[in-house]
C-alpha cells in the first residue's frame, strides 16, 4: 500500500510545528535525539513511544545508549525507496506531547 | 572505575560458550541482530532485556526497525577505549537464556 509523501512546502510546514526534530536522509526522513537522566528515564520514554508506535500502526527506527534515545522516522510505503509521510508528523507531535 | 579486559583466550572461550554472537569494533564488543515475528514480539524481548541490564547495572547499545533488534554489548570502562568484559558476556548469557 502506497503512502502520500509530504511535498517540500508540507514538509517545512510540518516541521515548524515540531519541536526540536530535524529533516534526515535528505529530507525523507526526521529525526531526534533525546536525552534522560539515566537508563531507567530513557526506558520510560521508549515504552510510551512504543505503545503510542503500535497504536498508530506506524513504528520508529531508534536506538538507546544508556540515557539517550536516537529516533528516525520515515515511512517505507512512502515514495519509491521511502519518504516523509503524514503518519510520521502524526507519531513525532505524539512523541512531542510526552516531553 | 575500570574493568579488567578479557584476555583473548578468554574472549574466545566466551564466545564458543554463548549462542550467535560474534565479535565487532575489532573484538571490543559483541554483536547480535535478533529477528522476531512483529514489533510486539520484539518489543517483549527488548523490555526482557532492560530489566536484565538494569539488574546488572550494565547496558547494551541497542537498535530497535519494527521486529529485529541490534544488540551490541561492550563495557566502556574496560580497557583504553572500551573493551569486551565479563559484564558483557554475563548479559549475553542472561539475554540468550531469553530465547
Amino acid at each position: 500500500m502506497s503512502v502520500a509523501q509530504l511535498t517540500k512546502t508540507e514538509r517545512d510546514a510540518a516541521l515548524a510545528d515540531l519541536s526540536g526534530w530535524a529533516l534526515a536522509r535528505d529530507g525523507d526522513a526526521i529525526q531526534q535525539k533525546f536525552k534522560f537522566k539515566d537508563f531507567s528515564e530513557a526506558w520510560g520514554f521508549m515504552s510510551r513511544v512504543a505503545l503510542l508506535a503500535d497504536a498508530q500502526d506506524h513504528h520508529p527506527e531508534w536506538s538507546n545508549v544508556y540515557n539517550t534515545v536516537d529516533i528516525t522516522l520515515t515511512t517505507h510505503d512512502a515514495g519509491a525507496n521511502g519518504g516523509l509521510s503524514q503518519r510520521d508528523v502524526t507519531l513525532a507531535k505524539a512523541i512531542d506531547a510526552l516531553l
